[in-house]
């Protein structure tokens, strides 16, 4: 395939307007010698893993169950889990009654569940939002306590390790259980802020090898989450449309970092990526939260994303991975300039000094190389 | 040693003033289980490696070389070479005839090299500064190129890994290589930005074993290094007084987080540290530009550091580990607000999905349990 005339050979800066942030671009960097042989990570035996099928005790009772079918029997076998991580990061929100075990879902059944919780706890939070309570020492060394939520989302009763290894309704379902935890922490509990996030792989900062992904929730914003969705309101006030629909717009035009397709999505390559083969999952028409998905928009993602996922690995077997779902939070939600999106990423590289230093990362692989090769690979 | 009452066994978060960001200080996830096990990682023979002594002709010519001796016969075998990298990140600047194999400095005549080099380029740099070339995609998709410095400070003739295995002149040495270098980048050149930083072991992002540093210089301020010159600079309006100064002056009276205290510097793990048993250096009295440290201060800073990193060495045998010097970039020199900083940290954590989306950390440990494990390491 040729090389796009747009494509550096040298490094070169490139902007995000997303983040505000330089990205260098510099190809040239990936002829460096290299003084370490990377061993593959050993994996402890599969025997007490806390998520297979038949451990269930070794975890904290489910919060939300999905089931192979449609019908509320229960008889079959359980898809996907989602039970209180338990060990969280994050303390459990007071009066959180999410750890009831009454989370039981068939697929197609998930929102009366939701709909229980809601009119259990009302539609909105009794906890106060962005608030921060300082410490003796005013303002210098200020502290708070946290409260949200903190969820794993167990995906699949058997011992795989990556979402490509999950069968469709499977893969189907866990993306049920993203758009349901979401929405019962930013819709029913209005949190101001949660995250689903898979780490796939010793290098992706992955704990448990059982295939799986986390929810955390918090009742406090992140700066750096505040930032970007102020970035992307600041593009709509001066320029009338949204920032990410904008940016389809183009990548669709320019054609060169466009990865995959559907009638629904678009998965590109972003100019700036930070990272090597980082790639964009986003709505083509514009919606604000991922928690608003209908079952037939989410089930068409979900393969999507399970096709991507299969490129990455045909393109770096066994590669460590992570994918992020960005959807908005508290103040943005329901607007015309915040558009949900997910970051999917190998983990080929480590930070060094000069990005924990600058922020400033160091890409030695262009973006249009990236989006040629995964649309390359054969899945 | 008893355990400060200031010191949380669950969940709180922190602010840190720096960089307006929230850190999760989370004690109790260090009980999680773990499924990977950790093999060391193999190096490959150091026969050939390119930053040995005999093997000068595998890198560029030096810039700048170190001796031995005071004198300046150069009879004696090289301590310190700093050579332009190879695979730069960064494209050299125009006319940079800093790679001209006139460097060579011996102990305590470094400024006199910086003094021929000003005079043939002049004081002032060519190039423009923070200039933004945009692509033709006006705003959306901006490029520009890049123009500064990417050099390597090579430690010692012989094949060590650490800091901690240099004899006390070469790790002077290296610290006058630091300061000078960033000298002639910033106070001669003019350079927007420029930033040393090292990274030992594979985890730290290193591709050689060889102990070395690296400077990056660039023509463009980073965003988010001008936003923490900025915090600073907010600080200083605020308070009457410089945020660094103000945080020594807590940090002493607390005496909770101090690991290390000299005439001149003091070692502390910051309050809202984002990773564990990270270690923030700083000088007592307010200075801004590291690159004007005297030969003095010098040498004691880098014993210093020396036994810091023997301390982390101490706590966590074999730990890859960074640094990096933060000195004032461009439009913060010589100022009341910024003071310079060197921040060292093992890399004994991954990054997972959840720091890489919110871009709020999540620390096991506290900063005061790594102060206190920090001090009772012998070194």
């Amino acid at each position: 395939m040729a090389i796009s005339r747009d494509e550096p050979t040298t490094s070169e800066m490139r902007h995000d307007w997303l983040t505000d942030r330089w990205v260098i671009v510099a190809p040239q960097r990936t002829e460096r010698p290299i003084d370490f042989v990377h061993l593959p990570v050993q994996v402890v035996s599969d025997q007490n893993c806390p998520f297979c099928i038949g451990h269930e005790s070794q975890t904290p009772d489910s919060v939300a169950c999905y089931y192979e079918q449609s019908a509320r029997s229960h008889s079959g076998m359980w898809r996907v889990r989602v039970v209180p991580n338990k060990f969280p990061a994050v303390p459990k929100a007071p009066h959180d009654g999410s750890n009831s075990n009454a989370g039981d879902v068939s697929a197609g059944l998930q929102l009366e569940v939701q709909e229980a919780t809601k009119a259990f706890w009302g539609a909105s939070s009794e906890l106060a939002v962005g608030g921060s309570s300082d410490s003796p020492t005013n303002g210098l060394f200020r502290r708070r306590d946290l409260s949200g939520g903190h969820e794993v989302i167990i995906e699949g009763p058997e011992h795989r390790q990556s979402l490509s290894q999950l069968d469709r309704l499977t893969t189907r379902l866990v993306f049920h259980a993203y758009r349901d935890r979401l929405h019962y922490w930013l819709v029913q509990r209005e949190f101001s802020y949660a995250v689903v996030f898979k780490n796939v792989g010793h290098q992706a900062g992955a704990s448990l090898v059982h295939s799986h992904s986390q929810l955390i929730s918090t009742d406090i914003l992140p700066t750096d989450v505040a930032r970007v969705a102020g970035r992307m309101e600041t593009y709509f006030e001066q320029k009338g449309q949204c920032l990410i629909c904008s940016t389809v717009q183009e990548e669709l035009e320019q054609a060169v970092r466009i990865v995959e397709l559907t009638s629904d999505f678009v998965a590109y390559c972003p100019f700036a990526s930070r990272l090597p083969s980082m790639v964009t999952i986003v709505p083509r028409h514009h919606q604000s939260q991922f928690e608003l998905l209908d079952d037939s928009l989410l089930d068409q993602l979900s393969w999507l994303v399970h096709r991507l996922v299969r490129r990455l690995e045909h393109c770096y077997p066994e590669a460590a991975y992570n994918y992020i779902i960005y959807t908005a939070p508290q103040g943005h939600q329901n607007t015309a300039w915040f558009h949900w999106r997910i970051e999917l990423f190998p983990r080929l590289s480590t930070l060094a000094g000069f990005e924990w230093g600058s922020e400033c990362f160091i890409n030695p692989q262009t973006p249009e190389a990236a989006a040629r090769h995964l649309r390359m690979a054969g899945v």
